[in-house]
């Protein structure tokens, strides 16, 4: 399913998504900040479609793309005139950092030719987390910024649309307000390093849209460093929320450099991987020393969140003994494994506020990982994944004593009927933090499809709480993605998030499903196609059994051809019932009882003029073709 | 996604799915029935797993295909022993049951060579159905088939796991009995027309596995009779229960013949559609006489379950001109239109008990349609579509009181807060008949992706207790199923379906999750992918990132590389920390607080000769790899 009307430019997609144009909306609150979205032209006078939009410059022509310099730096002034920061030389970088990549740079990737070698931190003493300005009472440009996007389409709406939101307390209106709030309480963060400028501010929290992730890098075994920045600008033009650089093997800090000056998302990375291949791969020889010179070297970078299994405790490892799949995450096993070793409890648990003191200095947001996450329907909710969970959420009590951002991983393999619980217990031992799960897949049989068997817990967790959820391809289990197993992964998580909106009731979501809808029932075909998440794979599906140009005009669709259609009856009943209250048949209250015969004929005598009309119309079934 | 280890024979896939054989299992009642499943062979000295297997004799290198002869007629004695049907010629095939088809045949498919001339129909006064001889507490072979088909894997179980069903009753052992009782009451049905001996009975009910159907069937626009039966073996190879075929235009006859003939599921279908073809498309047309002409028509040709819309009555019509989408069932529109034309009530509501008189004499079961499902999230639960319900479930009733078994259709596109009431109002307006949904689709804006749009909400949907999902393909809307699409469809809607079984605590469903993750734990790849629902996907991922044969056996993959892997590590905290009682570090009823100092010494004390043992191993983390 390639992009069929993308050029290509250093090998990454630019150019709009098809029938949609890149607008960019001032700040009702007329500070001047202009918030990027997308906005889809409708046929048949219908009006425009604006969506939330992921894809940063890359789908404005008006936007020059060089990746070699890296994308303009939105958040650099706003960052500035707090006057919290300082500027210093960055770290210098070590062969360690690259795999013992010698001077020669042998065996490497191009080094990023546009690195920021004076980096920002809090100036001593401060701290410039959004979570501490929101506690200040201050609404910072983020926060507004925020407030913008996420109301996209609500001022059109007259009433809040019905849902279940499982106690959330998700506003008609967002406010910057509302988002300083959010920040303030911890029940959402704005992942956005100060050395990440180039992002775009978003919230992940239980009462804004759901979001989505979607892990890229490269691997000991595959991938190189091109492929995966053209996957990062790919997974966001399609909707990612979020990217995740989970490199291994060699190139680690210059793949990642490549990645986040040109990302208009926020970056997440697991440091743990990195520090390991400094050690050799050798998890016993991991040290505080090593693991917090990495932590320096990616905030300064600009990672906006760190994974930290820090809730990998000595007790709980050997919980994991009887599972069916024990422990399969890597971090947690890395973890696990270096507890054995020496018999100590983990250092990530031991110096967590130290850590705390370096992510409030850039404001880099917790991702307080499930090191014990269930690998297999067997191992779901188990002792040792509730025992992490619950120290997950005495840590963040820890993080937010000193202001700083957090959110929990969660699930893996987790049956339907377990899955409520895994919200339930997160909201209970973690303060209401951003939950941020893996699906959960829902059954372990279907290896090439487990975007789907995860789409369907996602959707599900998603829907009772969950701030966001991360992507898994139709590799998982198997390979690593490519370009389309990516795109596939992103689409089908937006769908699930999507859907979590709805039956959320969050305000606006409903929106664009009624204007689908409306030009599937009108024969728009067009605007089906455009307003759908992937326009080029809609209008592909279609061609296939119905090539011709005309066919998109058509009366009719492959289903029932052109010789029957069940819409266009559905017009017709339009056209002549709609002038009949059709409460007049059957009140709303009375549909659990039969029609009587006094309202069957009551009925049949309203239809009478109905039918008059139609008789003389002397309508038929068949209708126009355009080929 | 081709298969790669078939061959073709005249068009359909034969051979068996790799890595499995066909068994036949002797029924434990003795009686010398013998069910077809199919076995999976492990590595490693593991036990094979039995799975329910829906393909027929296509996958049994011993049976000799020949679809011009059609499948050997398993139920035929069975049918005759019991002494009640009578033998009678057909009636005669006439020209407008293949769009006035002349008798040279232009333009026609190629007759059916092996047409049964003589059909059975009930002696007179006689009743066929499962239904009738349930409850004269008689148990059928065919009730013995399910119950052996349906206990697969049961017997091996200690315990039953957890689950919750929604108030289901699934037993721990499936009997005859227990299947005798349920068809009895209604809650399943055995689909299978005396005519249509050669299928393998199967049952539809909220105690049994849950079963997906596969849409199939030319239309005006594409598509040919070869092509059709391909997709009809297709569709059974890769887990469809039943069929159904939606073919329109010319043709319709024979193209049901070939079908029928060759298939070892039930098929359904929609025989509105063909009545409309025999007055030319025009609704107002439609005749009772010709209607009931085309139900005989398709009873003798071995039909085994119709839909029939009799729900849409006259005053219903009005309540669906303010919806956004309409009618966007075909046979419901078919039926409005008439209804309008005519200003009456349906003729299938008014004739209904006689539409039941044919259905008794051939032992065809009721698929109530739902003529006014929802075709969009702002249409869901509808006053529209729960009116029609509870007209259904009066319908449901009327059937019973002669005996005849019952389905009932149901969703569309539902967001997922709404979608267990369906499930709700149906079973209380329905008296627990099965209940038959398509999807639902949990959001509109992902055409293209719609298998998996209405795969979440199957899921839910069976979980809560529907009997049967109708699948769904990546062409929903946009055009006809190919062959792959055929596939993706129905490997979705078995994952979906799957994923209830679990969740209802369906006693044996956990086998196969728990046999494929510990061969993914142990790293038997070809047992992972041959559990799997789809092996020929599965190994073509694989390899797509690691081609290498020996990678299939390498203790590592493509997502950690040969120099890390996290399920190695739990290897080893399985080999030492499986002595230790994992209880005595922390109970799971105190995992509510974090660890005190003393447990964590208690710890840390345990772990010490694990750690030992472990240091003289010395071992690293790099693993052995074969390529």
């Amino acid at each position: 399913m390639a992009d069929i009307n993308s050029q290509f430019e250093i090998g990454v997609t630019t150019g709009p998504i098809r029938g949609s144009r890149k607008v960019h909306v001032p700040a009702r609150t007329g500070s001047g900040i202009r918030v990027a979205m997308r906005e889809i032209d409708l046929e048949g006078g219908e009006e425009p479609v604006r969506v939330y939009d992921t894809s940063g410059p890359y789908t404005d022509p008006d936007a020059v793309i060089d990746i070699n310099a890296g994308l303009p730096q939105l958040r650099r002034e706003w960052i500035e005139a707090r006057g919290d920061v300082e500027s210093y030389t960055a770290r210098e970088v070590k062969p360690e950092d690259n795999g013992q990549l010698g001077p020669d740079r042998s065996g490497g990737v191009p080094a990023y030719p546009n690195v920021h070698k004076q980096v920002l931190r809090a100036k001593p003493g401060a701290n410039v987390s959004q979570m501490h300005y929101a506690r200040q009472g201050i609404i910072t440009p983020e926060m507004e910024y925020v407030a913008e996007r996420e109301n996209i389409g609500r001022a059109a709406l007259e009433t809040a649309p019905d849902g279940n939101s499982w106690g959330a307390a998700i506003p008609q209106e967002i406010t910057p307000e509302f988002v300083r709030d959010e920040v303030a309480r911890g029940r959402a963060i704005i992942p956005n390093n100060i050395n990440h400028p180039e992002s775009e501010p978003m919230a992940i929290g239980r009462n804004f849209l759901v979001k989505i992730n979607a892990n890229i890098g490269n691997s000991a075994v595959a991938s190189d460093v091109a492929a995966e920045v053209d996957k990062m600008v790919w997974a966001t033009r399609w909707g990612a929320d979020t990217i995740m650089d989970l490199s291994t093997g060699r190139n680690i800090h210059d793949t990642r450099e490549w990645i986040i000056r040109n990302s208009a998302v926020p970056v997440g990375t697991v440091p743990i991987y990195q520090a390991l291949e400094k050690v050799g791969g050798i998890a016993e020889d991991l040290t505080w020393e090593v693991f917090r010179d990495t932590l320096i070297e990616q905030a300064e970078q600009g990672v906006d969140y760190f994974t930290i299994h820090a809730g990998v405790r000595l007790p709980y490892v050997p919980m994991t003994a009887k599972r069916v799949t024990g422990i399969v995450s890597r971090g947690g096993s890395i973890m696990a494994k270096w507890c054995l070793a020496h018999h100590k409890e983990s250092f990530l648990y031991e110096r967590f506020d130290e850590i705390t003191e370096i992510m409030k200095a850039y404001d880099i947001a917790y991702s307080l990982g499930d090191g014990l996450r269930p690998g297999s329907i067997a191992d779901a909710n188990d002792e040792a994944q509730f025992a992490e969970l619950y120290t997950l959420g005495e840590l963040t009590k820890r993080a937010w004593e000193q202001d700083v951002q957090v959110m929990i991983e969660g699930p893996g393999h987790v049956p339907m009927h377990k899955i409520k619980e895994n919200m339930d217990k997160q909201l209970e031992a973690c303060g209401e933090a951003p939950f941020y799960t893996l699906g959960p897949l829902v059954t372990d049989i279907a290896p090439g499809y487990d975007h789907i068997t995860s789409g369907i817990g996602a959707a599900q967790i998603g829907w009772y709480g969950t701030a966001m959820l991360c992507y898994v391809t139709p590799k998982e289990h198997l390979g690593l993605p490519d370009r389309d197993d990516v795109k596939v992964g992103v689409v089908t998580y937006k769908l699930a998030a999507h859907a979590a909106d709805l039956a959320k009731g969050h305000p606006a979501a409903q929106v664009r499903d009624d204007a689908l809808s409306k030009a599937r029932f009108e024969f728009r075909w067009r605007d089906q196609f455009n307003l759908s998440l992937d326009p080029d794979t809609a209008e592909q599906y279609h061609d296939q059994t119905l090539p011709a140009e005309g066919a998109k005009t058509a009366h009719f669709c492959s289903m029932c051809g052109p010789k029957f259609c069940s819409m266009k009856i559905t017009q017709e009943v339009r056209d002549f019932a709609a002038k009949q209250n059709s409460d007049s048949y059957l009140a709303s209250e009375n549909i659990k009882r039969e029609t009587s015969p006094q309202e069957a004929e009551e009925a049949e005598k309203g239809m009478e003029d109905m039918s008059e009309v139609y008789r003389e119309k002397g309508e038929k079934l068949y209708l126009p073709s355009d080929d």
